[in-house]
């Protein structure tokens, strides 16, 4: 019996093809793209090809809107710290307990600063009342940040919704969607949503590479200052062969959003039947009917999760109970 | 006639050992190091060693004090941010007016947030005044930040000596060594430089991958929070592929040390010696008892740089004048 790797909410594989499309880049196409010789050549052409592929993921309007940054949780980071640069009589943030660590984290420090944080809470059903949510609306909001999905649950927040009510009330509006970027169809450009936060590694592009969709207009204060790179949004030499990867990565998530949301959503549904139907006191989390179609989250009751996974192999010969 | 690249200060191709090393961890040993299963095992273990082969190349006491982050820039601006936030009464830096950008303008941005800056001239031979820099020195200033060496003339700054002024003073004190490291020995831990930062597409690794780092004891505050990677204190799942690329990089480097400082040497200096004596009204600047083995830097008069670069491959069939 083979391993079969499930652990892909915390990271990918890098697709072969993402990996051969990346390799010439580290010894041929080396060039500095902000160089006016011909080692360079090709390489400002591929960033462009790569910033495209990403536009077309996510339906952005301009592929301008694509900044390339180094991970999820630079994307996040630059985000909120921009909203409130770029709003310093704004001092309250509007977010949800369920968010990465990058987004609660930066919270947190964020409130022994003197912000004021308001978190929504999810129910049983991980969902969040948006009733609550628009009570905390104001004009003292600098900016809202809910994630598309939840990495533990897959359920999907209605943050199409949330920011159309944000923008009704002049409040901008960022989401973390590294777990929903290529799992779901997303249309950007019809949205109300300022900024989105991409993942690369959660998508089989290597790790160390990110992305901060920027909506055009939206008011902006880099987190990296220097170079001129990405028109002076996020100063540093370009990661050209990453972001070959990752904009290969999101051709390639495009090509199999279909398949992700038939086959894949039907592996885990008959994984999630076997697995309940068999074992006794467990059940399914999150919002059933709203849900990522790649993830599970099953919770087992008078256990510790730590140490089903350290007993995990011992499972294989197990008989159901 | 092949072409030869010479700007190896803007960015160098990837050496193909650096991209062997890479290769496993982005389809094989592709596991998030913080994952607690069988996929991350083996991930963690060659960060360690990446780790340790970075702290081999720059003579630090502790691999503990290398700190993984995405490039050059982000390791600049995290080492002055974290000084000022560390000291909030602190309300200037000392720096040179010949920084690299991630470190200018970062400085101008803050100068306009209320810092004030202190920029230290260079003579004719691209040498800074350590009288003028005493004097700098005192109380009020949260950090000195001085390049080890520069990047266009490869003048290198007595950054030894400059970081026991200012500890001597009770100042803390970084260096942007991004083009020092890897090309002159360094033994960090008999300096009192607190914070150093690399650029690993400098020195043969990949571009998206640097190094801060920290001198055990220096108090520090990061500029990206989230996870608990990096000790705390540069949070984003680790680029493990370039992490080890970079490692494989330095031990490279520590191998060629011997070969850059003799045979690389030679080759500049024969080179130099063609142009200028072939070429009227050019000169070579810079400070030429103390520069980089692997730098020339050439002015000619009555002539754009720009220009002479547009034209350069036309030169390959003139007759020397």
């Amino acid at each position: 019996m083979s391993d079969i790797y499930l652990d892909n909410n915390a990271t990918t594989k890098v697709d072969p093809l993402v990996v051969d499309a990346m390799l010439p880049f580290f010894t041929e196409q080396f060039g500095n793209p902000s160089s006016i010789h011909k080692f360079a050549d090709g390489v400002a052409k591929a960033l462009k090809k790569a910033r495209q592929q990403v536009q077309e993921l996510i339906g952005a309007e301009h592929d301008s809107e694509i900044i390339f940054t180094s991970c999820g949780t630079e994307s996040d980071s630059t985000a909120i710290l921009s909203a409130i640069k770029a709003q310093p009589n704004r001092k309250e943030i509007i977010t949800t307990t369920v968010e990465h660590p990058a987004i609660l984290s930066l919270c947190e420090y964020l409130e022994k600063e003197g912000y004021t944080i308001h978190r929504l809470p999810v129910d049983r059903c991980g969902r969040l009342n948006l009733d609550a949510y628009q009570k905390m609306l104001s004009d003292q909001v600098a900016i809202v940040s809910v994630m598309w999905a939840n990495n533990e649950t897959g359920t999907i927040f209605p943050v199409v919704e949330m920011a159309e009510m944000a923008h009704a009330a002049g409040v901008m509006f960022h989401t973390d969607a590294v777990q929903a970027v290529g799992k779901i169809p997303m249309m950007l450009q019809d949205t109300k949503i300022d900024m989105l936060s991409i993942s690369g590694h959660k998508l089989h592009a290597p790790k160390g590479i990110g992305v901060l969709y920027l909506r055009r207009g939206t008011r902006f204060r880099p987190l990296l200052r220097g170079g001129h790179q990405e028109r002076g949004r996020r100063a540093g030499t370009e990661n050209s062969a990453s972001i070959v990867g990752l904009g290969k990565a999101c051709e390639l998530a495009l090509e199999y959003m279909e398949y992700e949301n038939t086959q894949v959503k039907a592996m885990r549904d008959r994984l999630e039947r076997g697995i309940v139907e068999q074992i006794p006191h467990c059940f399914i989390t999150g919002d059933l009917n709203n849900r990522l179609p790649n993830t599970t989250d099953i919770a087992f009751e008078y256990i510790e999760g730590e140490a089903i996974n350290a007993e995990f192999t011992d499972w294989s010969g197990a008989s159901p109970c």
